[in-house]
């Protein structure tokens, strides 16, 4: 089965925060059509064809999840991981995130699952980088 | 920016559990090399092209996010929605869910956001599905 597209939503602060650290910092590409306050309503990335990104002010969200509790920072349930074609590109996307103002949560290095990196987004969202450079040996 | 395939992490309880849930509950295709347990490993699902999903024991999730938390069942930082092309296909896909053991949080009705329901995965991980299909008026 294959079902398109997928949507992550995940629970923000700050529409406006959350727009500049995506679309200005990482360069994610904004869908959607854009509301009073200049920003996208909803606020959605389509990172590829096939997944998009929503990110939905905490009460919003809280709401969709009925009787759950919406994480709070520093509580993860998911990770993000985002491929690299090299092991310099990793080390560019860090750059570019950290230049945007996300955490460095583990700086890019030698993984058992490659040569990567984490960092966390302004609302404390994970997302790695991961390459997929083939290494001899 | 285009990224692909984006992978979406999740920790779980127990892979078999898991890997049947997704299999064969929800016809969910499984990639990669099947492990000893006959469960790949990792445990990843290709949802489309462009998207991942990718399930980790719990043990190693924390190992991936450092000195965050892992969410317990009930606390959610994520959803996942999933498209569905008319109201029947929603609940069909609810239905299905709910025979592959899923708890039902909240049966298929019509949303702001469209005509959709929320279910449960065996860990808690929430997921919707939304009708794309246009209602005059």
């Amino acid at each position: 089965m294959t079902i398109t597209p997928v949507t992550i939503c995940l629970p923000i602060a700050d529409r406006r925060t959350s727009f500049r650290f995506y679309r200005d910092g990482l360069a994610f590409e904004p869908v959607g059509e854009v509301a009073d306050d200049g920003v996208p309503e909803p606020l959605q990335f389509a990172l590829n064809e096939g997944v998009r990104l929503m990110l939905i002010p905490t009460g919003g969200f809280g709401w969709v999840i009925g009787d759950r509790n919406v994480a709070s920072r520093g509580i993860s349930e998911c990770v993000l991981d985002l491929p690299a074609e090299t092991d310099g590109a990793v080390d560019a996307f860090l750059e570019r995130a950290h230049r945007a103002g996300a955490e460095i949560v583990s700086g890019a290095g030698r993984q058992p699952w490659g040569y990567g990196g984490t960092f966390a987004d302004p609302d404390g969202h994970l997302w790695m980088v991961t390459s997929q450079e083939k290494h001899a040996g």
